[in-house]
């Protein structure tokens, strides 16, 4: 008789986006005269750039050729790829990755939820709170985080990381010492920073303790102040514990055509294994490679037409997160991020909890937003607003709420 | 510390594919004015039909433009493409299997592998001998084979159904009960199949039993012969106890653009629980999706244009098989397969052994081929030929194995 795995059933009921969606239909159902603005999921708005295009016709037409066709991709991803990714996003930077040390994927989401499975079941985790569900929930399927407590909405075998306004919203050094660090700079949902020194000390941390950062830089393109780290790499010592994910949905509009990648330096080993080796294996046996025509997308993106394009449209995002974070302060809301991420961190007023203040926020603004409280406790009494809206809904949602 | 995930250890050495590779460059390297014929891998080489490409072309297009943008797909597929493959490979074949029993997803490798997952670590897996490596890797890396015999070349904890000569290919039902059947008809390395009254049998073993069925049908398309069943929910009492895979690499030359999807139909349930729901939530929180181009070409092959092209493809691999299976019979060798499936799979000759053979025709013919013995300890003494090469190529091939 069929089992199954039983910590599936230990997750929450409603996933955070779920809850969302339920919500706002069941308000835009009996409200079909009012036009919601939705500024919740992280989702972008601009179409894909001219040059990302014309390089997915191109490559379309080589699929349709039999002198060009591609059949499997290598499951690591193309050379072409890798190489480009080595030498711009790394190389330049001063990071010395090679090409084959990064594995290209299907994107961030599935990487982050996916690369627990090369530890062992008995690592100890630590976290942000508020953080991205998709850690903690790939963690509780994998029977790493304990039982539930419903009264503190925390997992009892979870290293919790509070990030609250005393703190800046950067963690401090966990009391307990994990196994397993999940970083996300700058941060989902705060879109809070760290300056390379302070990155600096996870690294010896982790050095220090035997542990492995798993550093999510999805959102590294919207850094606009010096000192802070585009990657871990920068840090002395991060080749022998960061592994670095990366996506192409944010920086260039990616969502719906699925492209990231994922950093292992062969230089990580943990009980003389290269955990290269086990990611190496693990694409080999459970996936098999993008799409040909995403990664000549991706490479797209690092062309000279490809980056100026893609650095217009978040400069565009960007427009946006200065017009929320001004028009909220302007309205005496206390409000951070913003300024090297694409999320605002507002705090909610008049004591209000943070689904109070969505709910209110929905009837009375007609705007969406996610509820802090879907990121974890310390998320409670805060709320999360994207830039990644169109700018003329963004300006009339931040008028709407100023007349709240 | 960190621990690493110590089944990944477990593994065997050298993935089948990887070996082959490596031993052809060799003989290339050596060899560089032979032409060598690649008949290994399962790699399709006819370029995508042109109702694929407009309907990429039309997908990308809508991608650039502000209006069309796609952002994240839903998790679980489009709606337009569910809704096709719910009606044209299931209810047109009078299986009631609905649109929202379908999960799309970016191929049958990435299922295969993930789909073990739901099910709790103590399930005994059962499958064919020989068998594609995906069902057996993805176990061990889940630590449920138990330890390696070098000798036999078997799991300790695995149940394994040798297909022979003997039984024609076909797996019997097994001594020990397993929780978990993996099958796969056509079958993948033997190209054999099963009639409707046979796999009705093993559907009616696993409603017995409480097992779960995990039904292969990547080859579905290859089927020439009437009562070879397409889809195991043909058979009466298949939705209370199995799962469905499906890709379009084989069928429609995917293996480079990347789709498939499974089926879990909502009365499959086990401890009380719908399975259909597990698989909702692996698939939300740990894959974002297909991409909507890739979805929108999905759609396309089941466009009247889009039939008649892949039709003709598959018949054109067909025709390679037929050549294959004739030329080696008229030649003396003992062949079965190639029917109803692109594979075909040969004894061989002279008592050698699966790799010396391979070695044999590399040197002698210079054709690759699959060692039956990567496929498993029944698969020593054959080998398997497949049929996706180019149809001239074929012909050399064989040609010059007929002089051999």
């Amino acid at each position: 008789m069929v089992t199954v795995n039983e910590n599936y059933l230990k997750l929450r009921g409603s996933y955070l986006f779920s809850e969302i969606g339920r919500r706002v239909n069941t308000f835009a159902a009996e409200h079909p005269d009012k036009k919601v603005i939705r500024l919740g999921i992280g989702d972008v708005t601009q179409p894909l750039a001219p040059a990302i295009i014309k390089a997915l016709h191109e490559a379309v037409d080589e699929m349709g050729a039999a002198e060009t066709f591609r059949g499997y991709a290598p499951d690591l991803g193309y050379e072409f790829l890798r190489k480009t990714i080595s030498e711009q996003d790394y190389k330049a930077r001063g990071c010395q990755i090679e090409a084959d040390e990064i594995f290209v994927s299907d994107g961030a989401k599935s990487d982050s939820g996916n690369i627990q499975e090369i530890f062992g079941a008995d690592n100890r985790i630590a976290v942000c709170d508020p953080v991205y569900p998709v850690y903690v929930d790939t963690n509780v399927m994998a029977g790493r985080t304990g039982s539930f407590d419903e009264e503190k909405g925390l997992w009892s075998d979870v290293i919790y990381m509070p990030c609250t306004a005393q703190n800046g919203f950067a963690p401090e050094l966990p009391a307990k010492t994990p196994d397993l660090i999940y970083l996300c700079f700058p941060n989902n949902p705060t879109g809070a920073v760290v300056t390379k020194a302070v990155l600096q000390e996870w690294v010896d941390y982790a050095n220090k303790n035997g542990a492995v950062i798993i550093y999510d830089a999805a959102y590294e393109a919207y850094i606009s102040e010096d000192n802070i780290p585009h990657s871990i790499y920068e840090c002395e010592g991060a080749r022998e514990c960061a592994i670095e994910l990366h996506s192409f949905s944010k920086n260039a509009g990616f969502t719906g055509l699925r492209l990231g990648y994922t950093v292992i330096p062969k230089d990580l080993k943990r009980q003389g294994v290269m955990l290269h080796s086990l990611w190496a294996r693990r694409h080999g046996t459970k996936y098999n490679g993008a799409p040909y025509i995403v990664q000549r997308a991706g490479e797209a993106v690092y062309s000279e037409e490809g980056k100026k394009q893609v650095t217009a449209q978040v400069a565009a995002y960007m427009k946006n997160a200065s017009y929320i974070l001004d028009g909220l302060k302007a309205a005496g809301y206390t409000v951070s991020g913003g300024v090297n991420a694409p999320y605002i961190w507002m705090k909610t007023p008049d004591g209000m909890d943070s689904w109070e203040f969505f709910d209110h926020l929905l009837k009375t603004a007609n705007v969406v937003g996610t509820p802090g409280a879907g990121f974890g406790p310390s998320g409670e009494g805060y709320f999360r607003l994207t830039a990644f809206g169109k700018y003329e809904d963004t300006v009339e949602a931040i008028e709407r709420i100023k007349r709240m």
